[in-house]
């Protein structure tokens, strides 16, 4: 092959650019991983448009008339990735008290995604706790039984991408703490998190529920 | 050129396999960067050999009287990364209460590794705080004086290799909590969270202290 390259220099070197053509191609197709680092605090912010674009995507939404200011932060990206859910949501929440979160992740299960929740039972039955709302909607909740805190604070979004770090999905953890989150798509860290979700979903499924509280353990 | 190498395929051959030969070798130097995922709670296990190879880690350490189960587990996998530690280490931690990790912190900081510290200033005055104790061995801590929470729970090993997740560093949620930790040695994630601690240790320079209690603010 070679001998015939050297006496047809020209096809040898068409045949390469066709094929750097379609590596470029294919590269371009494969869409770059997400990798993000979020803080917070975030400053409060309307985030009225992004839910209504995620109900209605062709409908332009009219000007929503709250005070708060629009446009890009912590919380917005954070709400954006959740809500580009179309097949599955897995929660792992030791607390999830924001109304803003608990909207989104209500409209997603109406959308038809799957959505599993996983949260701490004590923090679950407290005040301004979102976990009755999306039971009330359907949505398929489960919880602990252990002395020990379920203190995950992660999400996967189509079970390829990963939301984890520091914040508990409360109001006040997002407005006022000192918090982290990251983004990822890298399957090394997503599907360790997958796998322990689907671990702890057993575990605490409702049939092996005890009926005693954490005081008697 | 491939007219030379149509005369002399052996030639061609060889140079081609040298050169897979230094790819390799170039590959092999190239370290694998750290990406683990680490599950608790961790069993309860005994760390005083991983400890006292820190402290010399040419001599064979005599076996440790207690009863505690040795070997590998989420725990102790998580002191050998913070003891890996030569030059920095940088901890953004809301509560710090477990004896071993404040034993491994402070023996760092005999070694010449360049420990910072920020925390939350409610936690670090609470009882069983490792707080007081890297202070007092010399070790500079800074903490907040806001009305959230420093609700962090990340290191940085050497400006390169950053630990963060759900876990605070505490007994109870080691052995109790179901937690999880990332251990990354990716820079897209570890430079943002350098930056920010950068940015909080700045924020929280004494200098700026204002002795209120919260409670006033």
């Amino acid at each position: 092959m070679w001998a015939a390259g050297a006496r047809r220099p020209g096809l040898v070197l068409a045949a390469l650019a066709a094929l750097g053509l379609a590596l470029e191609v294919l590269v371009a197709r494969r869409r770059r991983p997400v990798r993000e680092v979020l803080f917070f605090p975030s400053r409060p912010s309307c985030t009225e448009a992004l839910l209504a674009e995620a109900v209605s995507p062709d409908d332009t939404p009219g000007p929503c008339p709250c005070p708060l200011p629009r446009g890009d932060c912590a919380f917005s990206r954070l709400l954006r990735h959740l809500l580009s859910a179309r097949r599955s949501l897995e929660l792992c929440l030791f607390a999830f008290s924001s109304p803003q979160l608990g909207r989104a992740v209500r409209l997603l299960h109406r959308r038809g995604v799957r959505v599993r929740v996983v949260t701490d039972a004590q923090y679950m039955a407290l005040k301004g706790s979102q976990i009755g709302l999306l039971r009330h909607a359907g949505i398929q909740v489960r919880h602990d039984q252990e002395s020990g805190f379920m203190h995950h604070k992660f999400a996967i979004v189509d079970r390829k991408m990963l939301i984890t770090g520091s914040l508990n999905w409360t109001t006040e953890a997002i407005q006022n703490n000192r918090e982290n989150i990251l983004i990822m798509e890298d399957a090394e860290y997503v599907q360790p998190f997958l796998e322990e979700f689907e671990r702890i979903w057993e575990i605490y499924d409702p049939h092996k529920y005890m009926f005693f509280s954490k005081e008697n353990k």
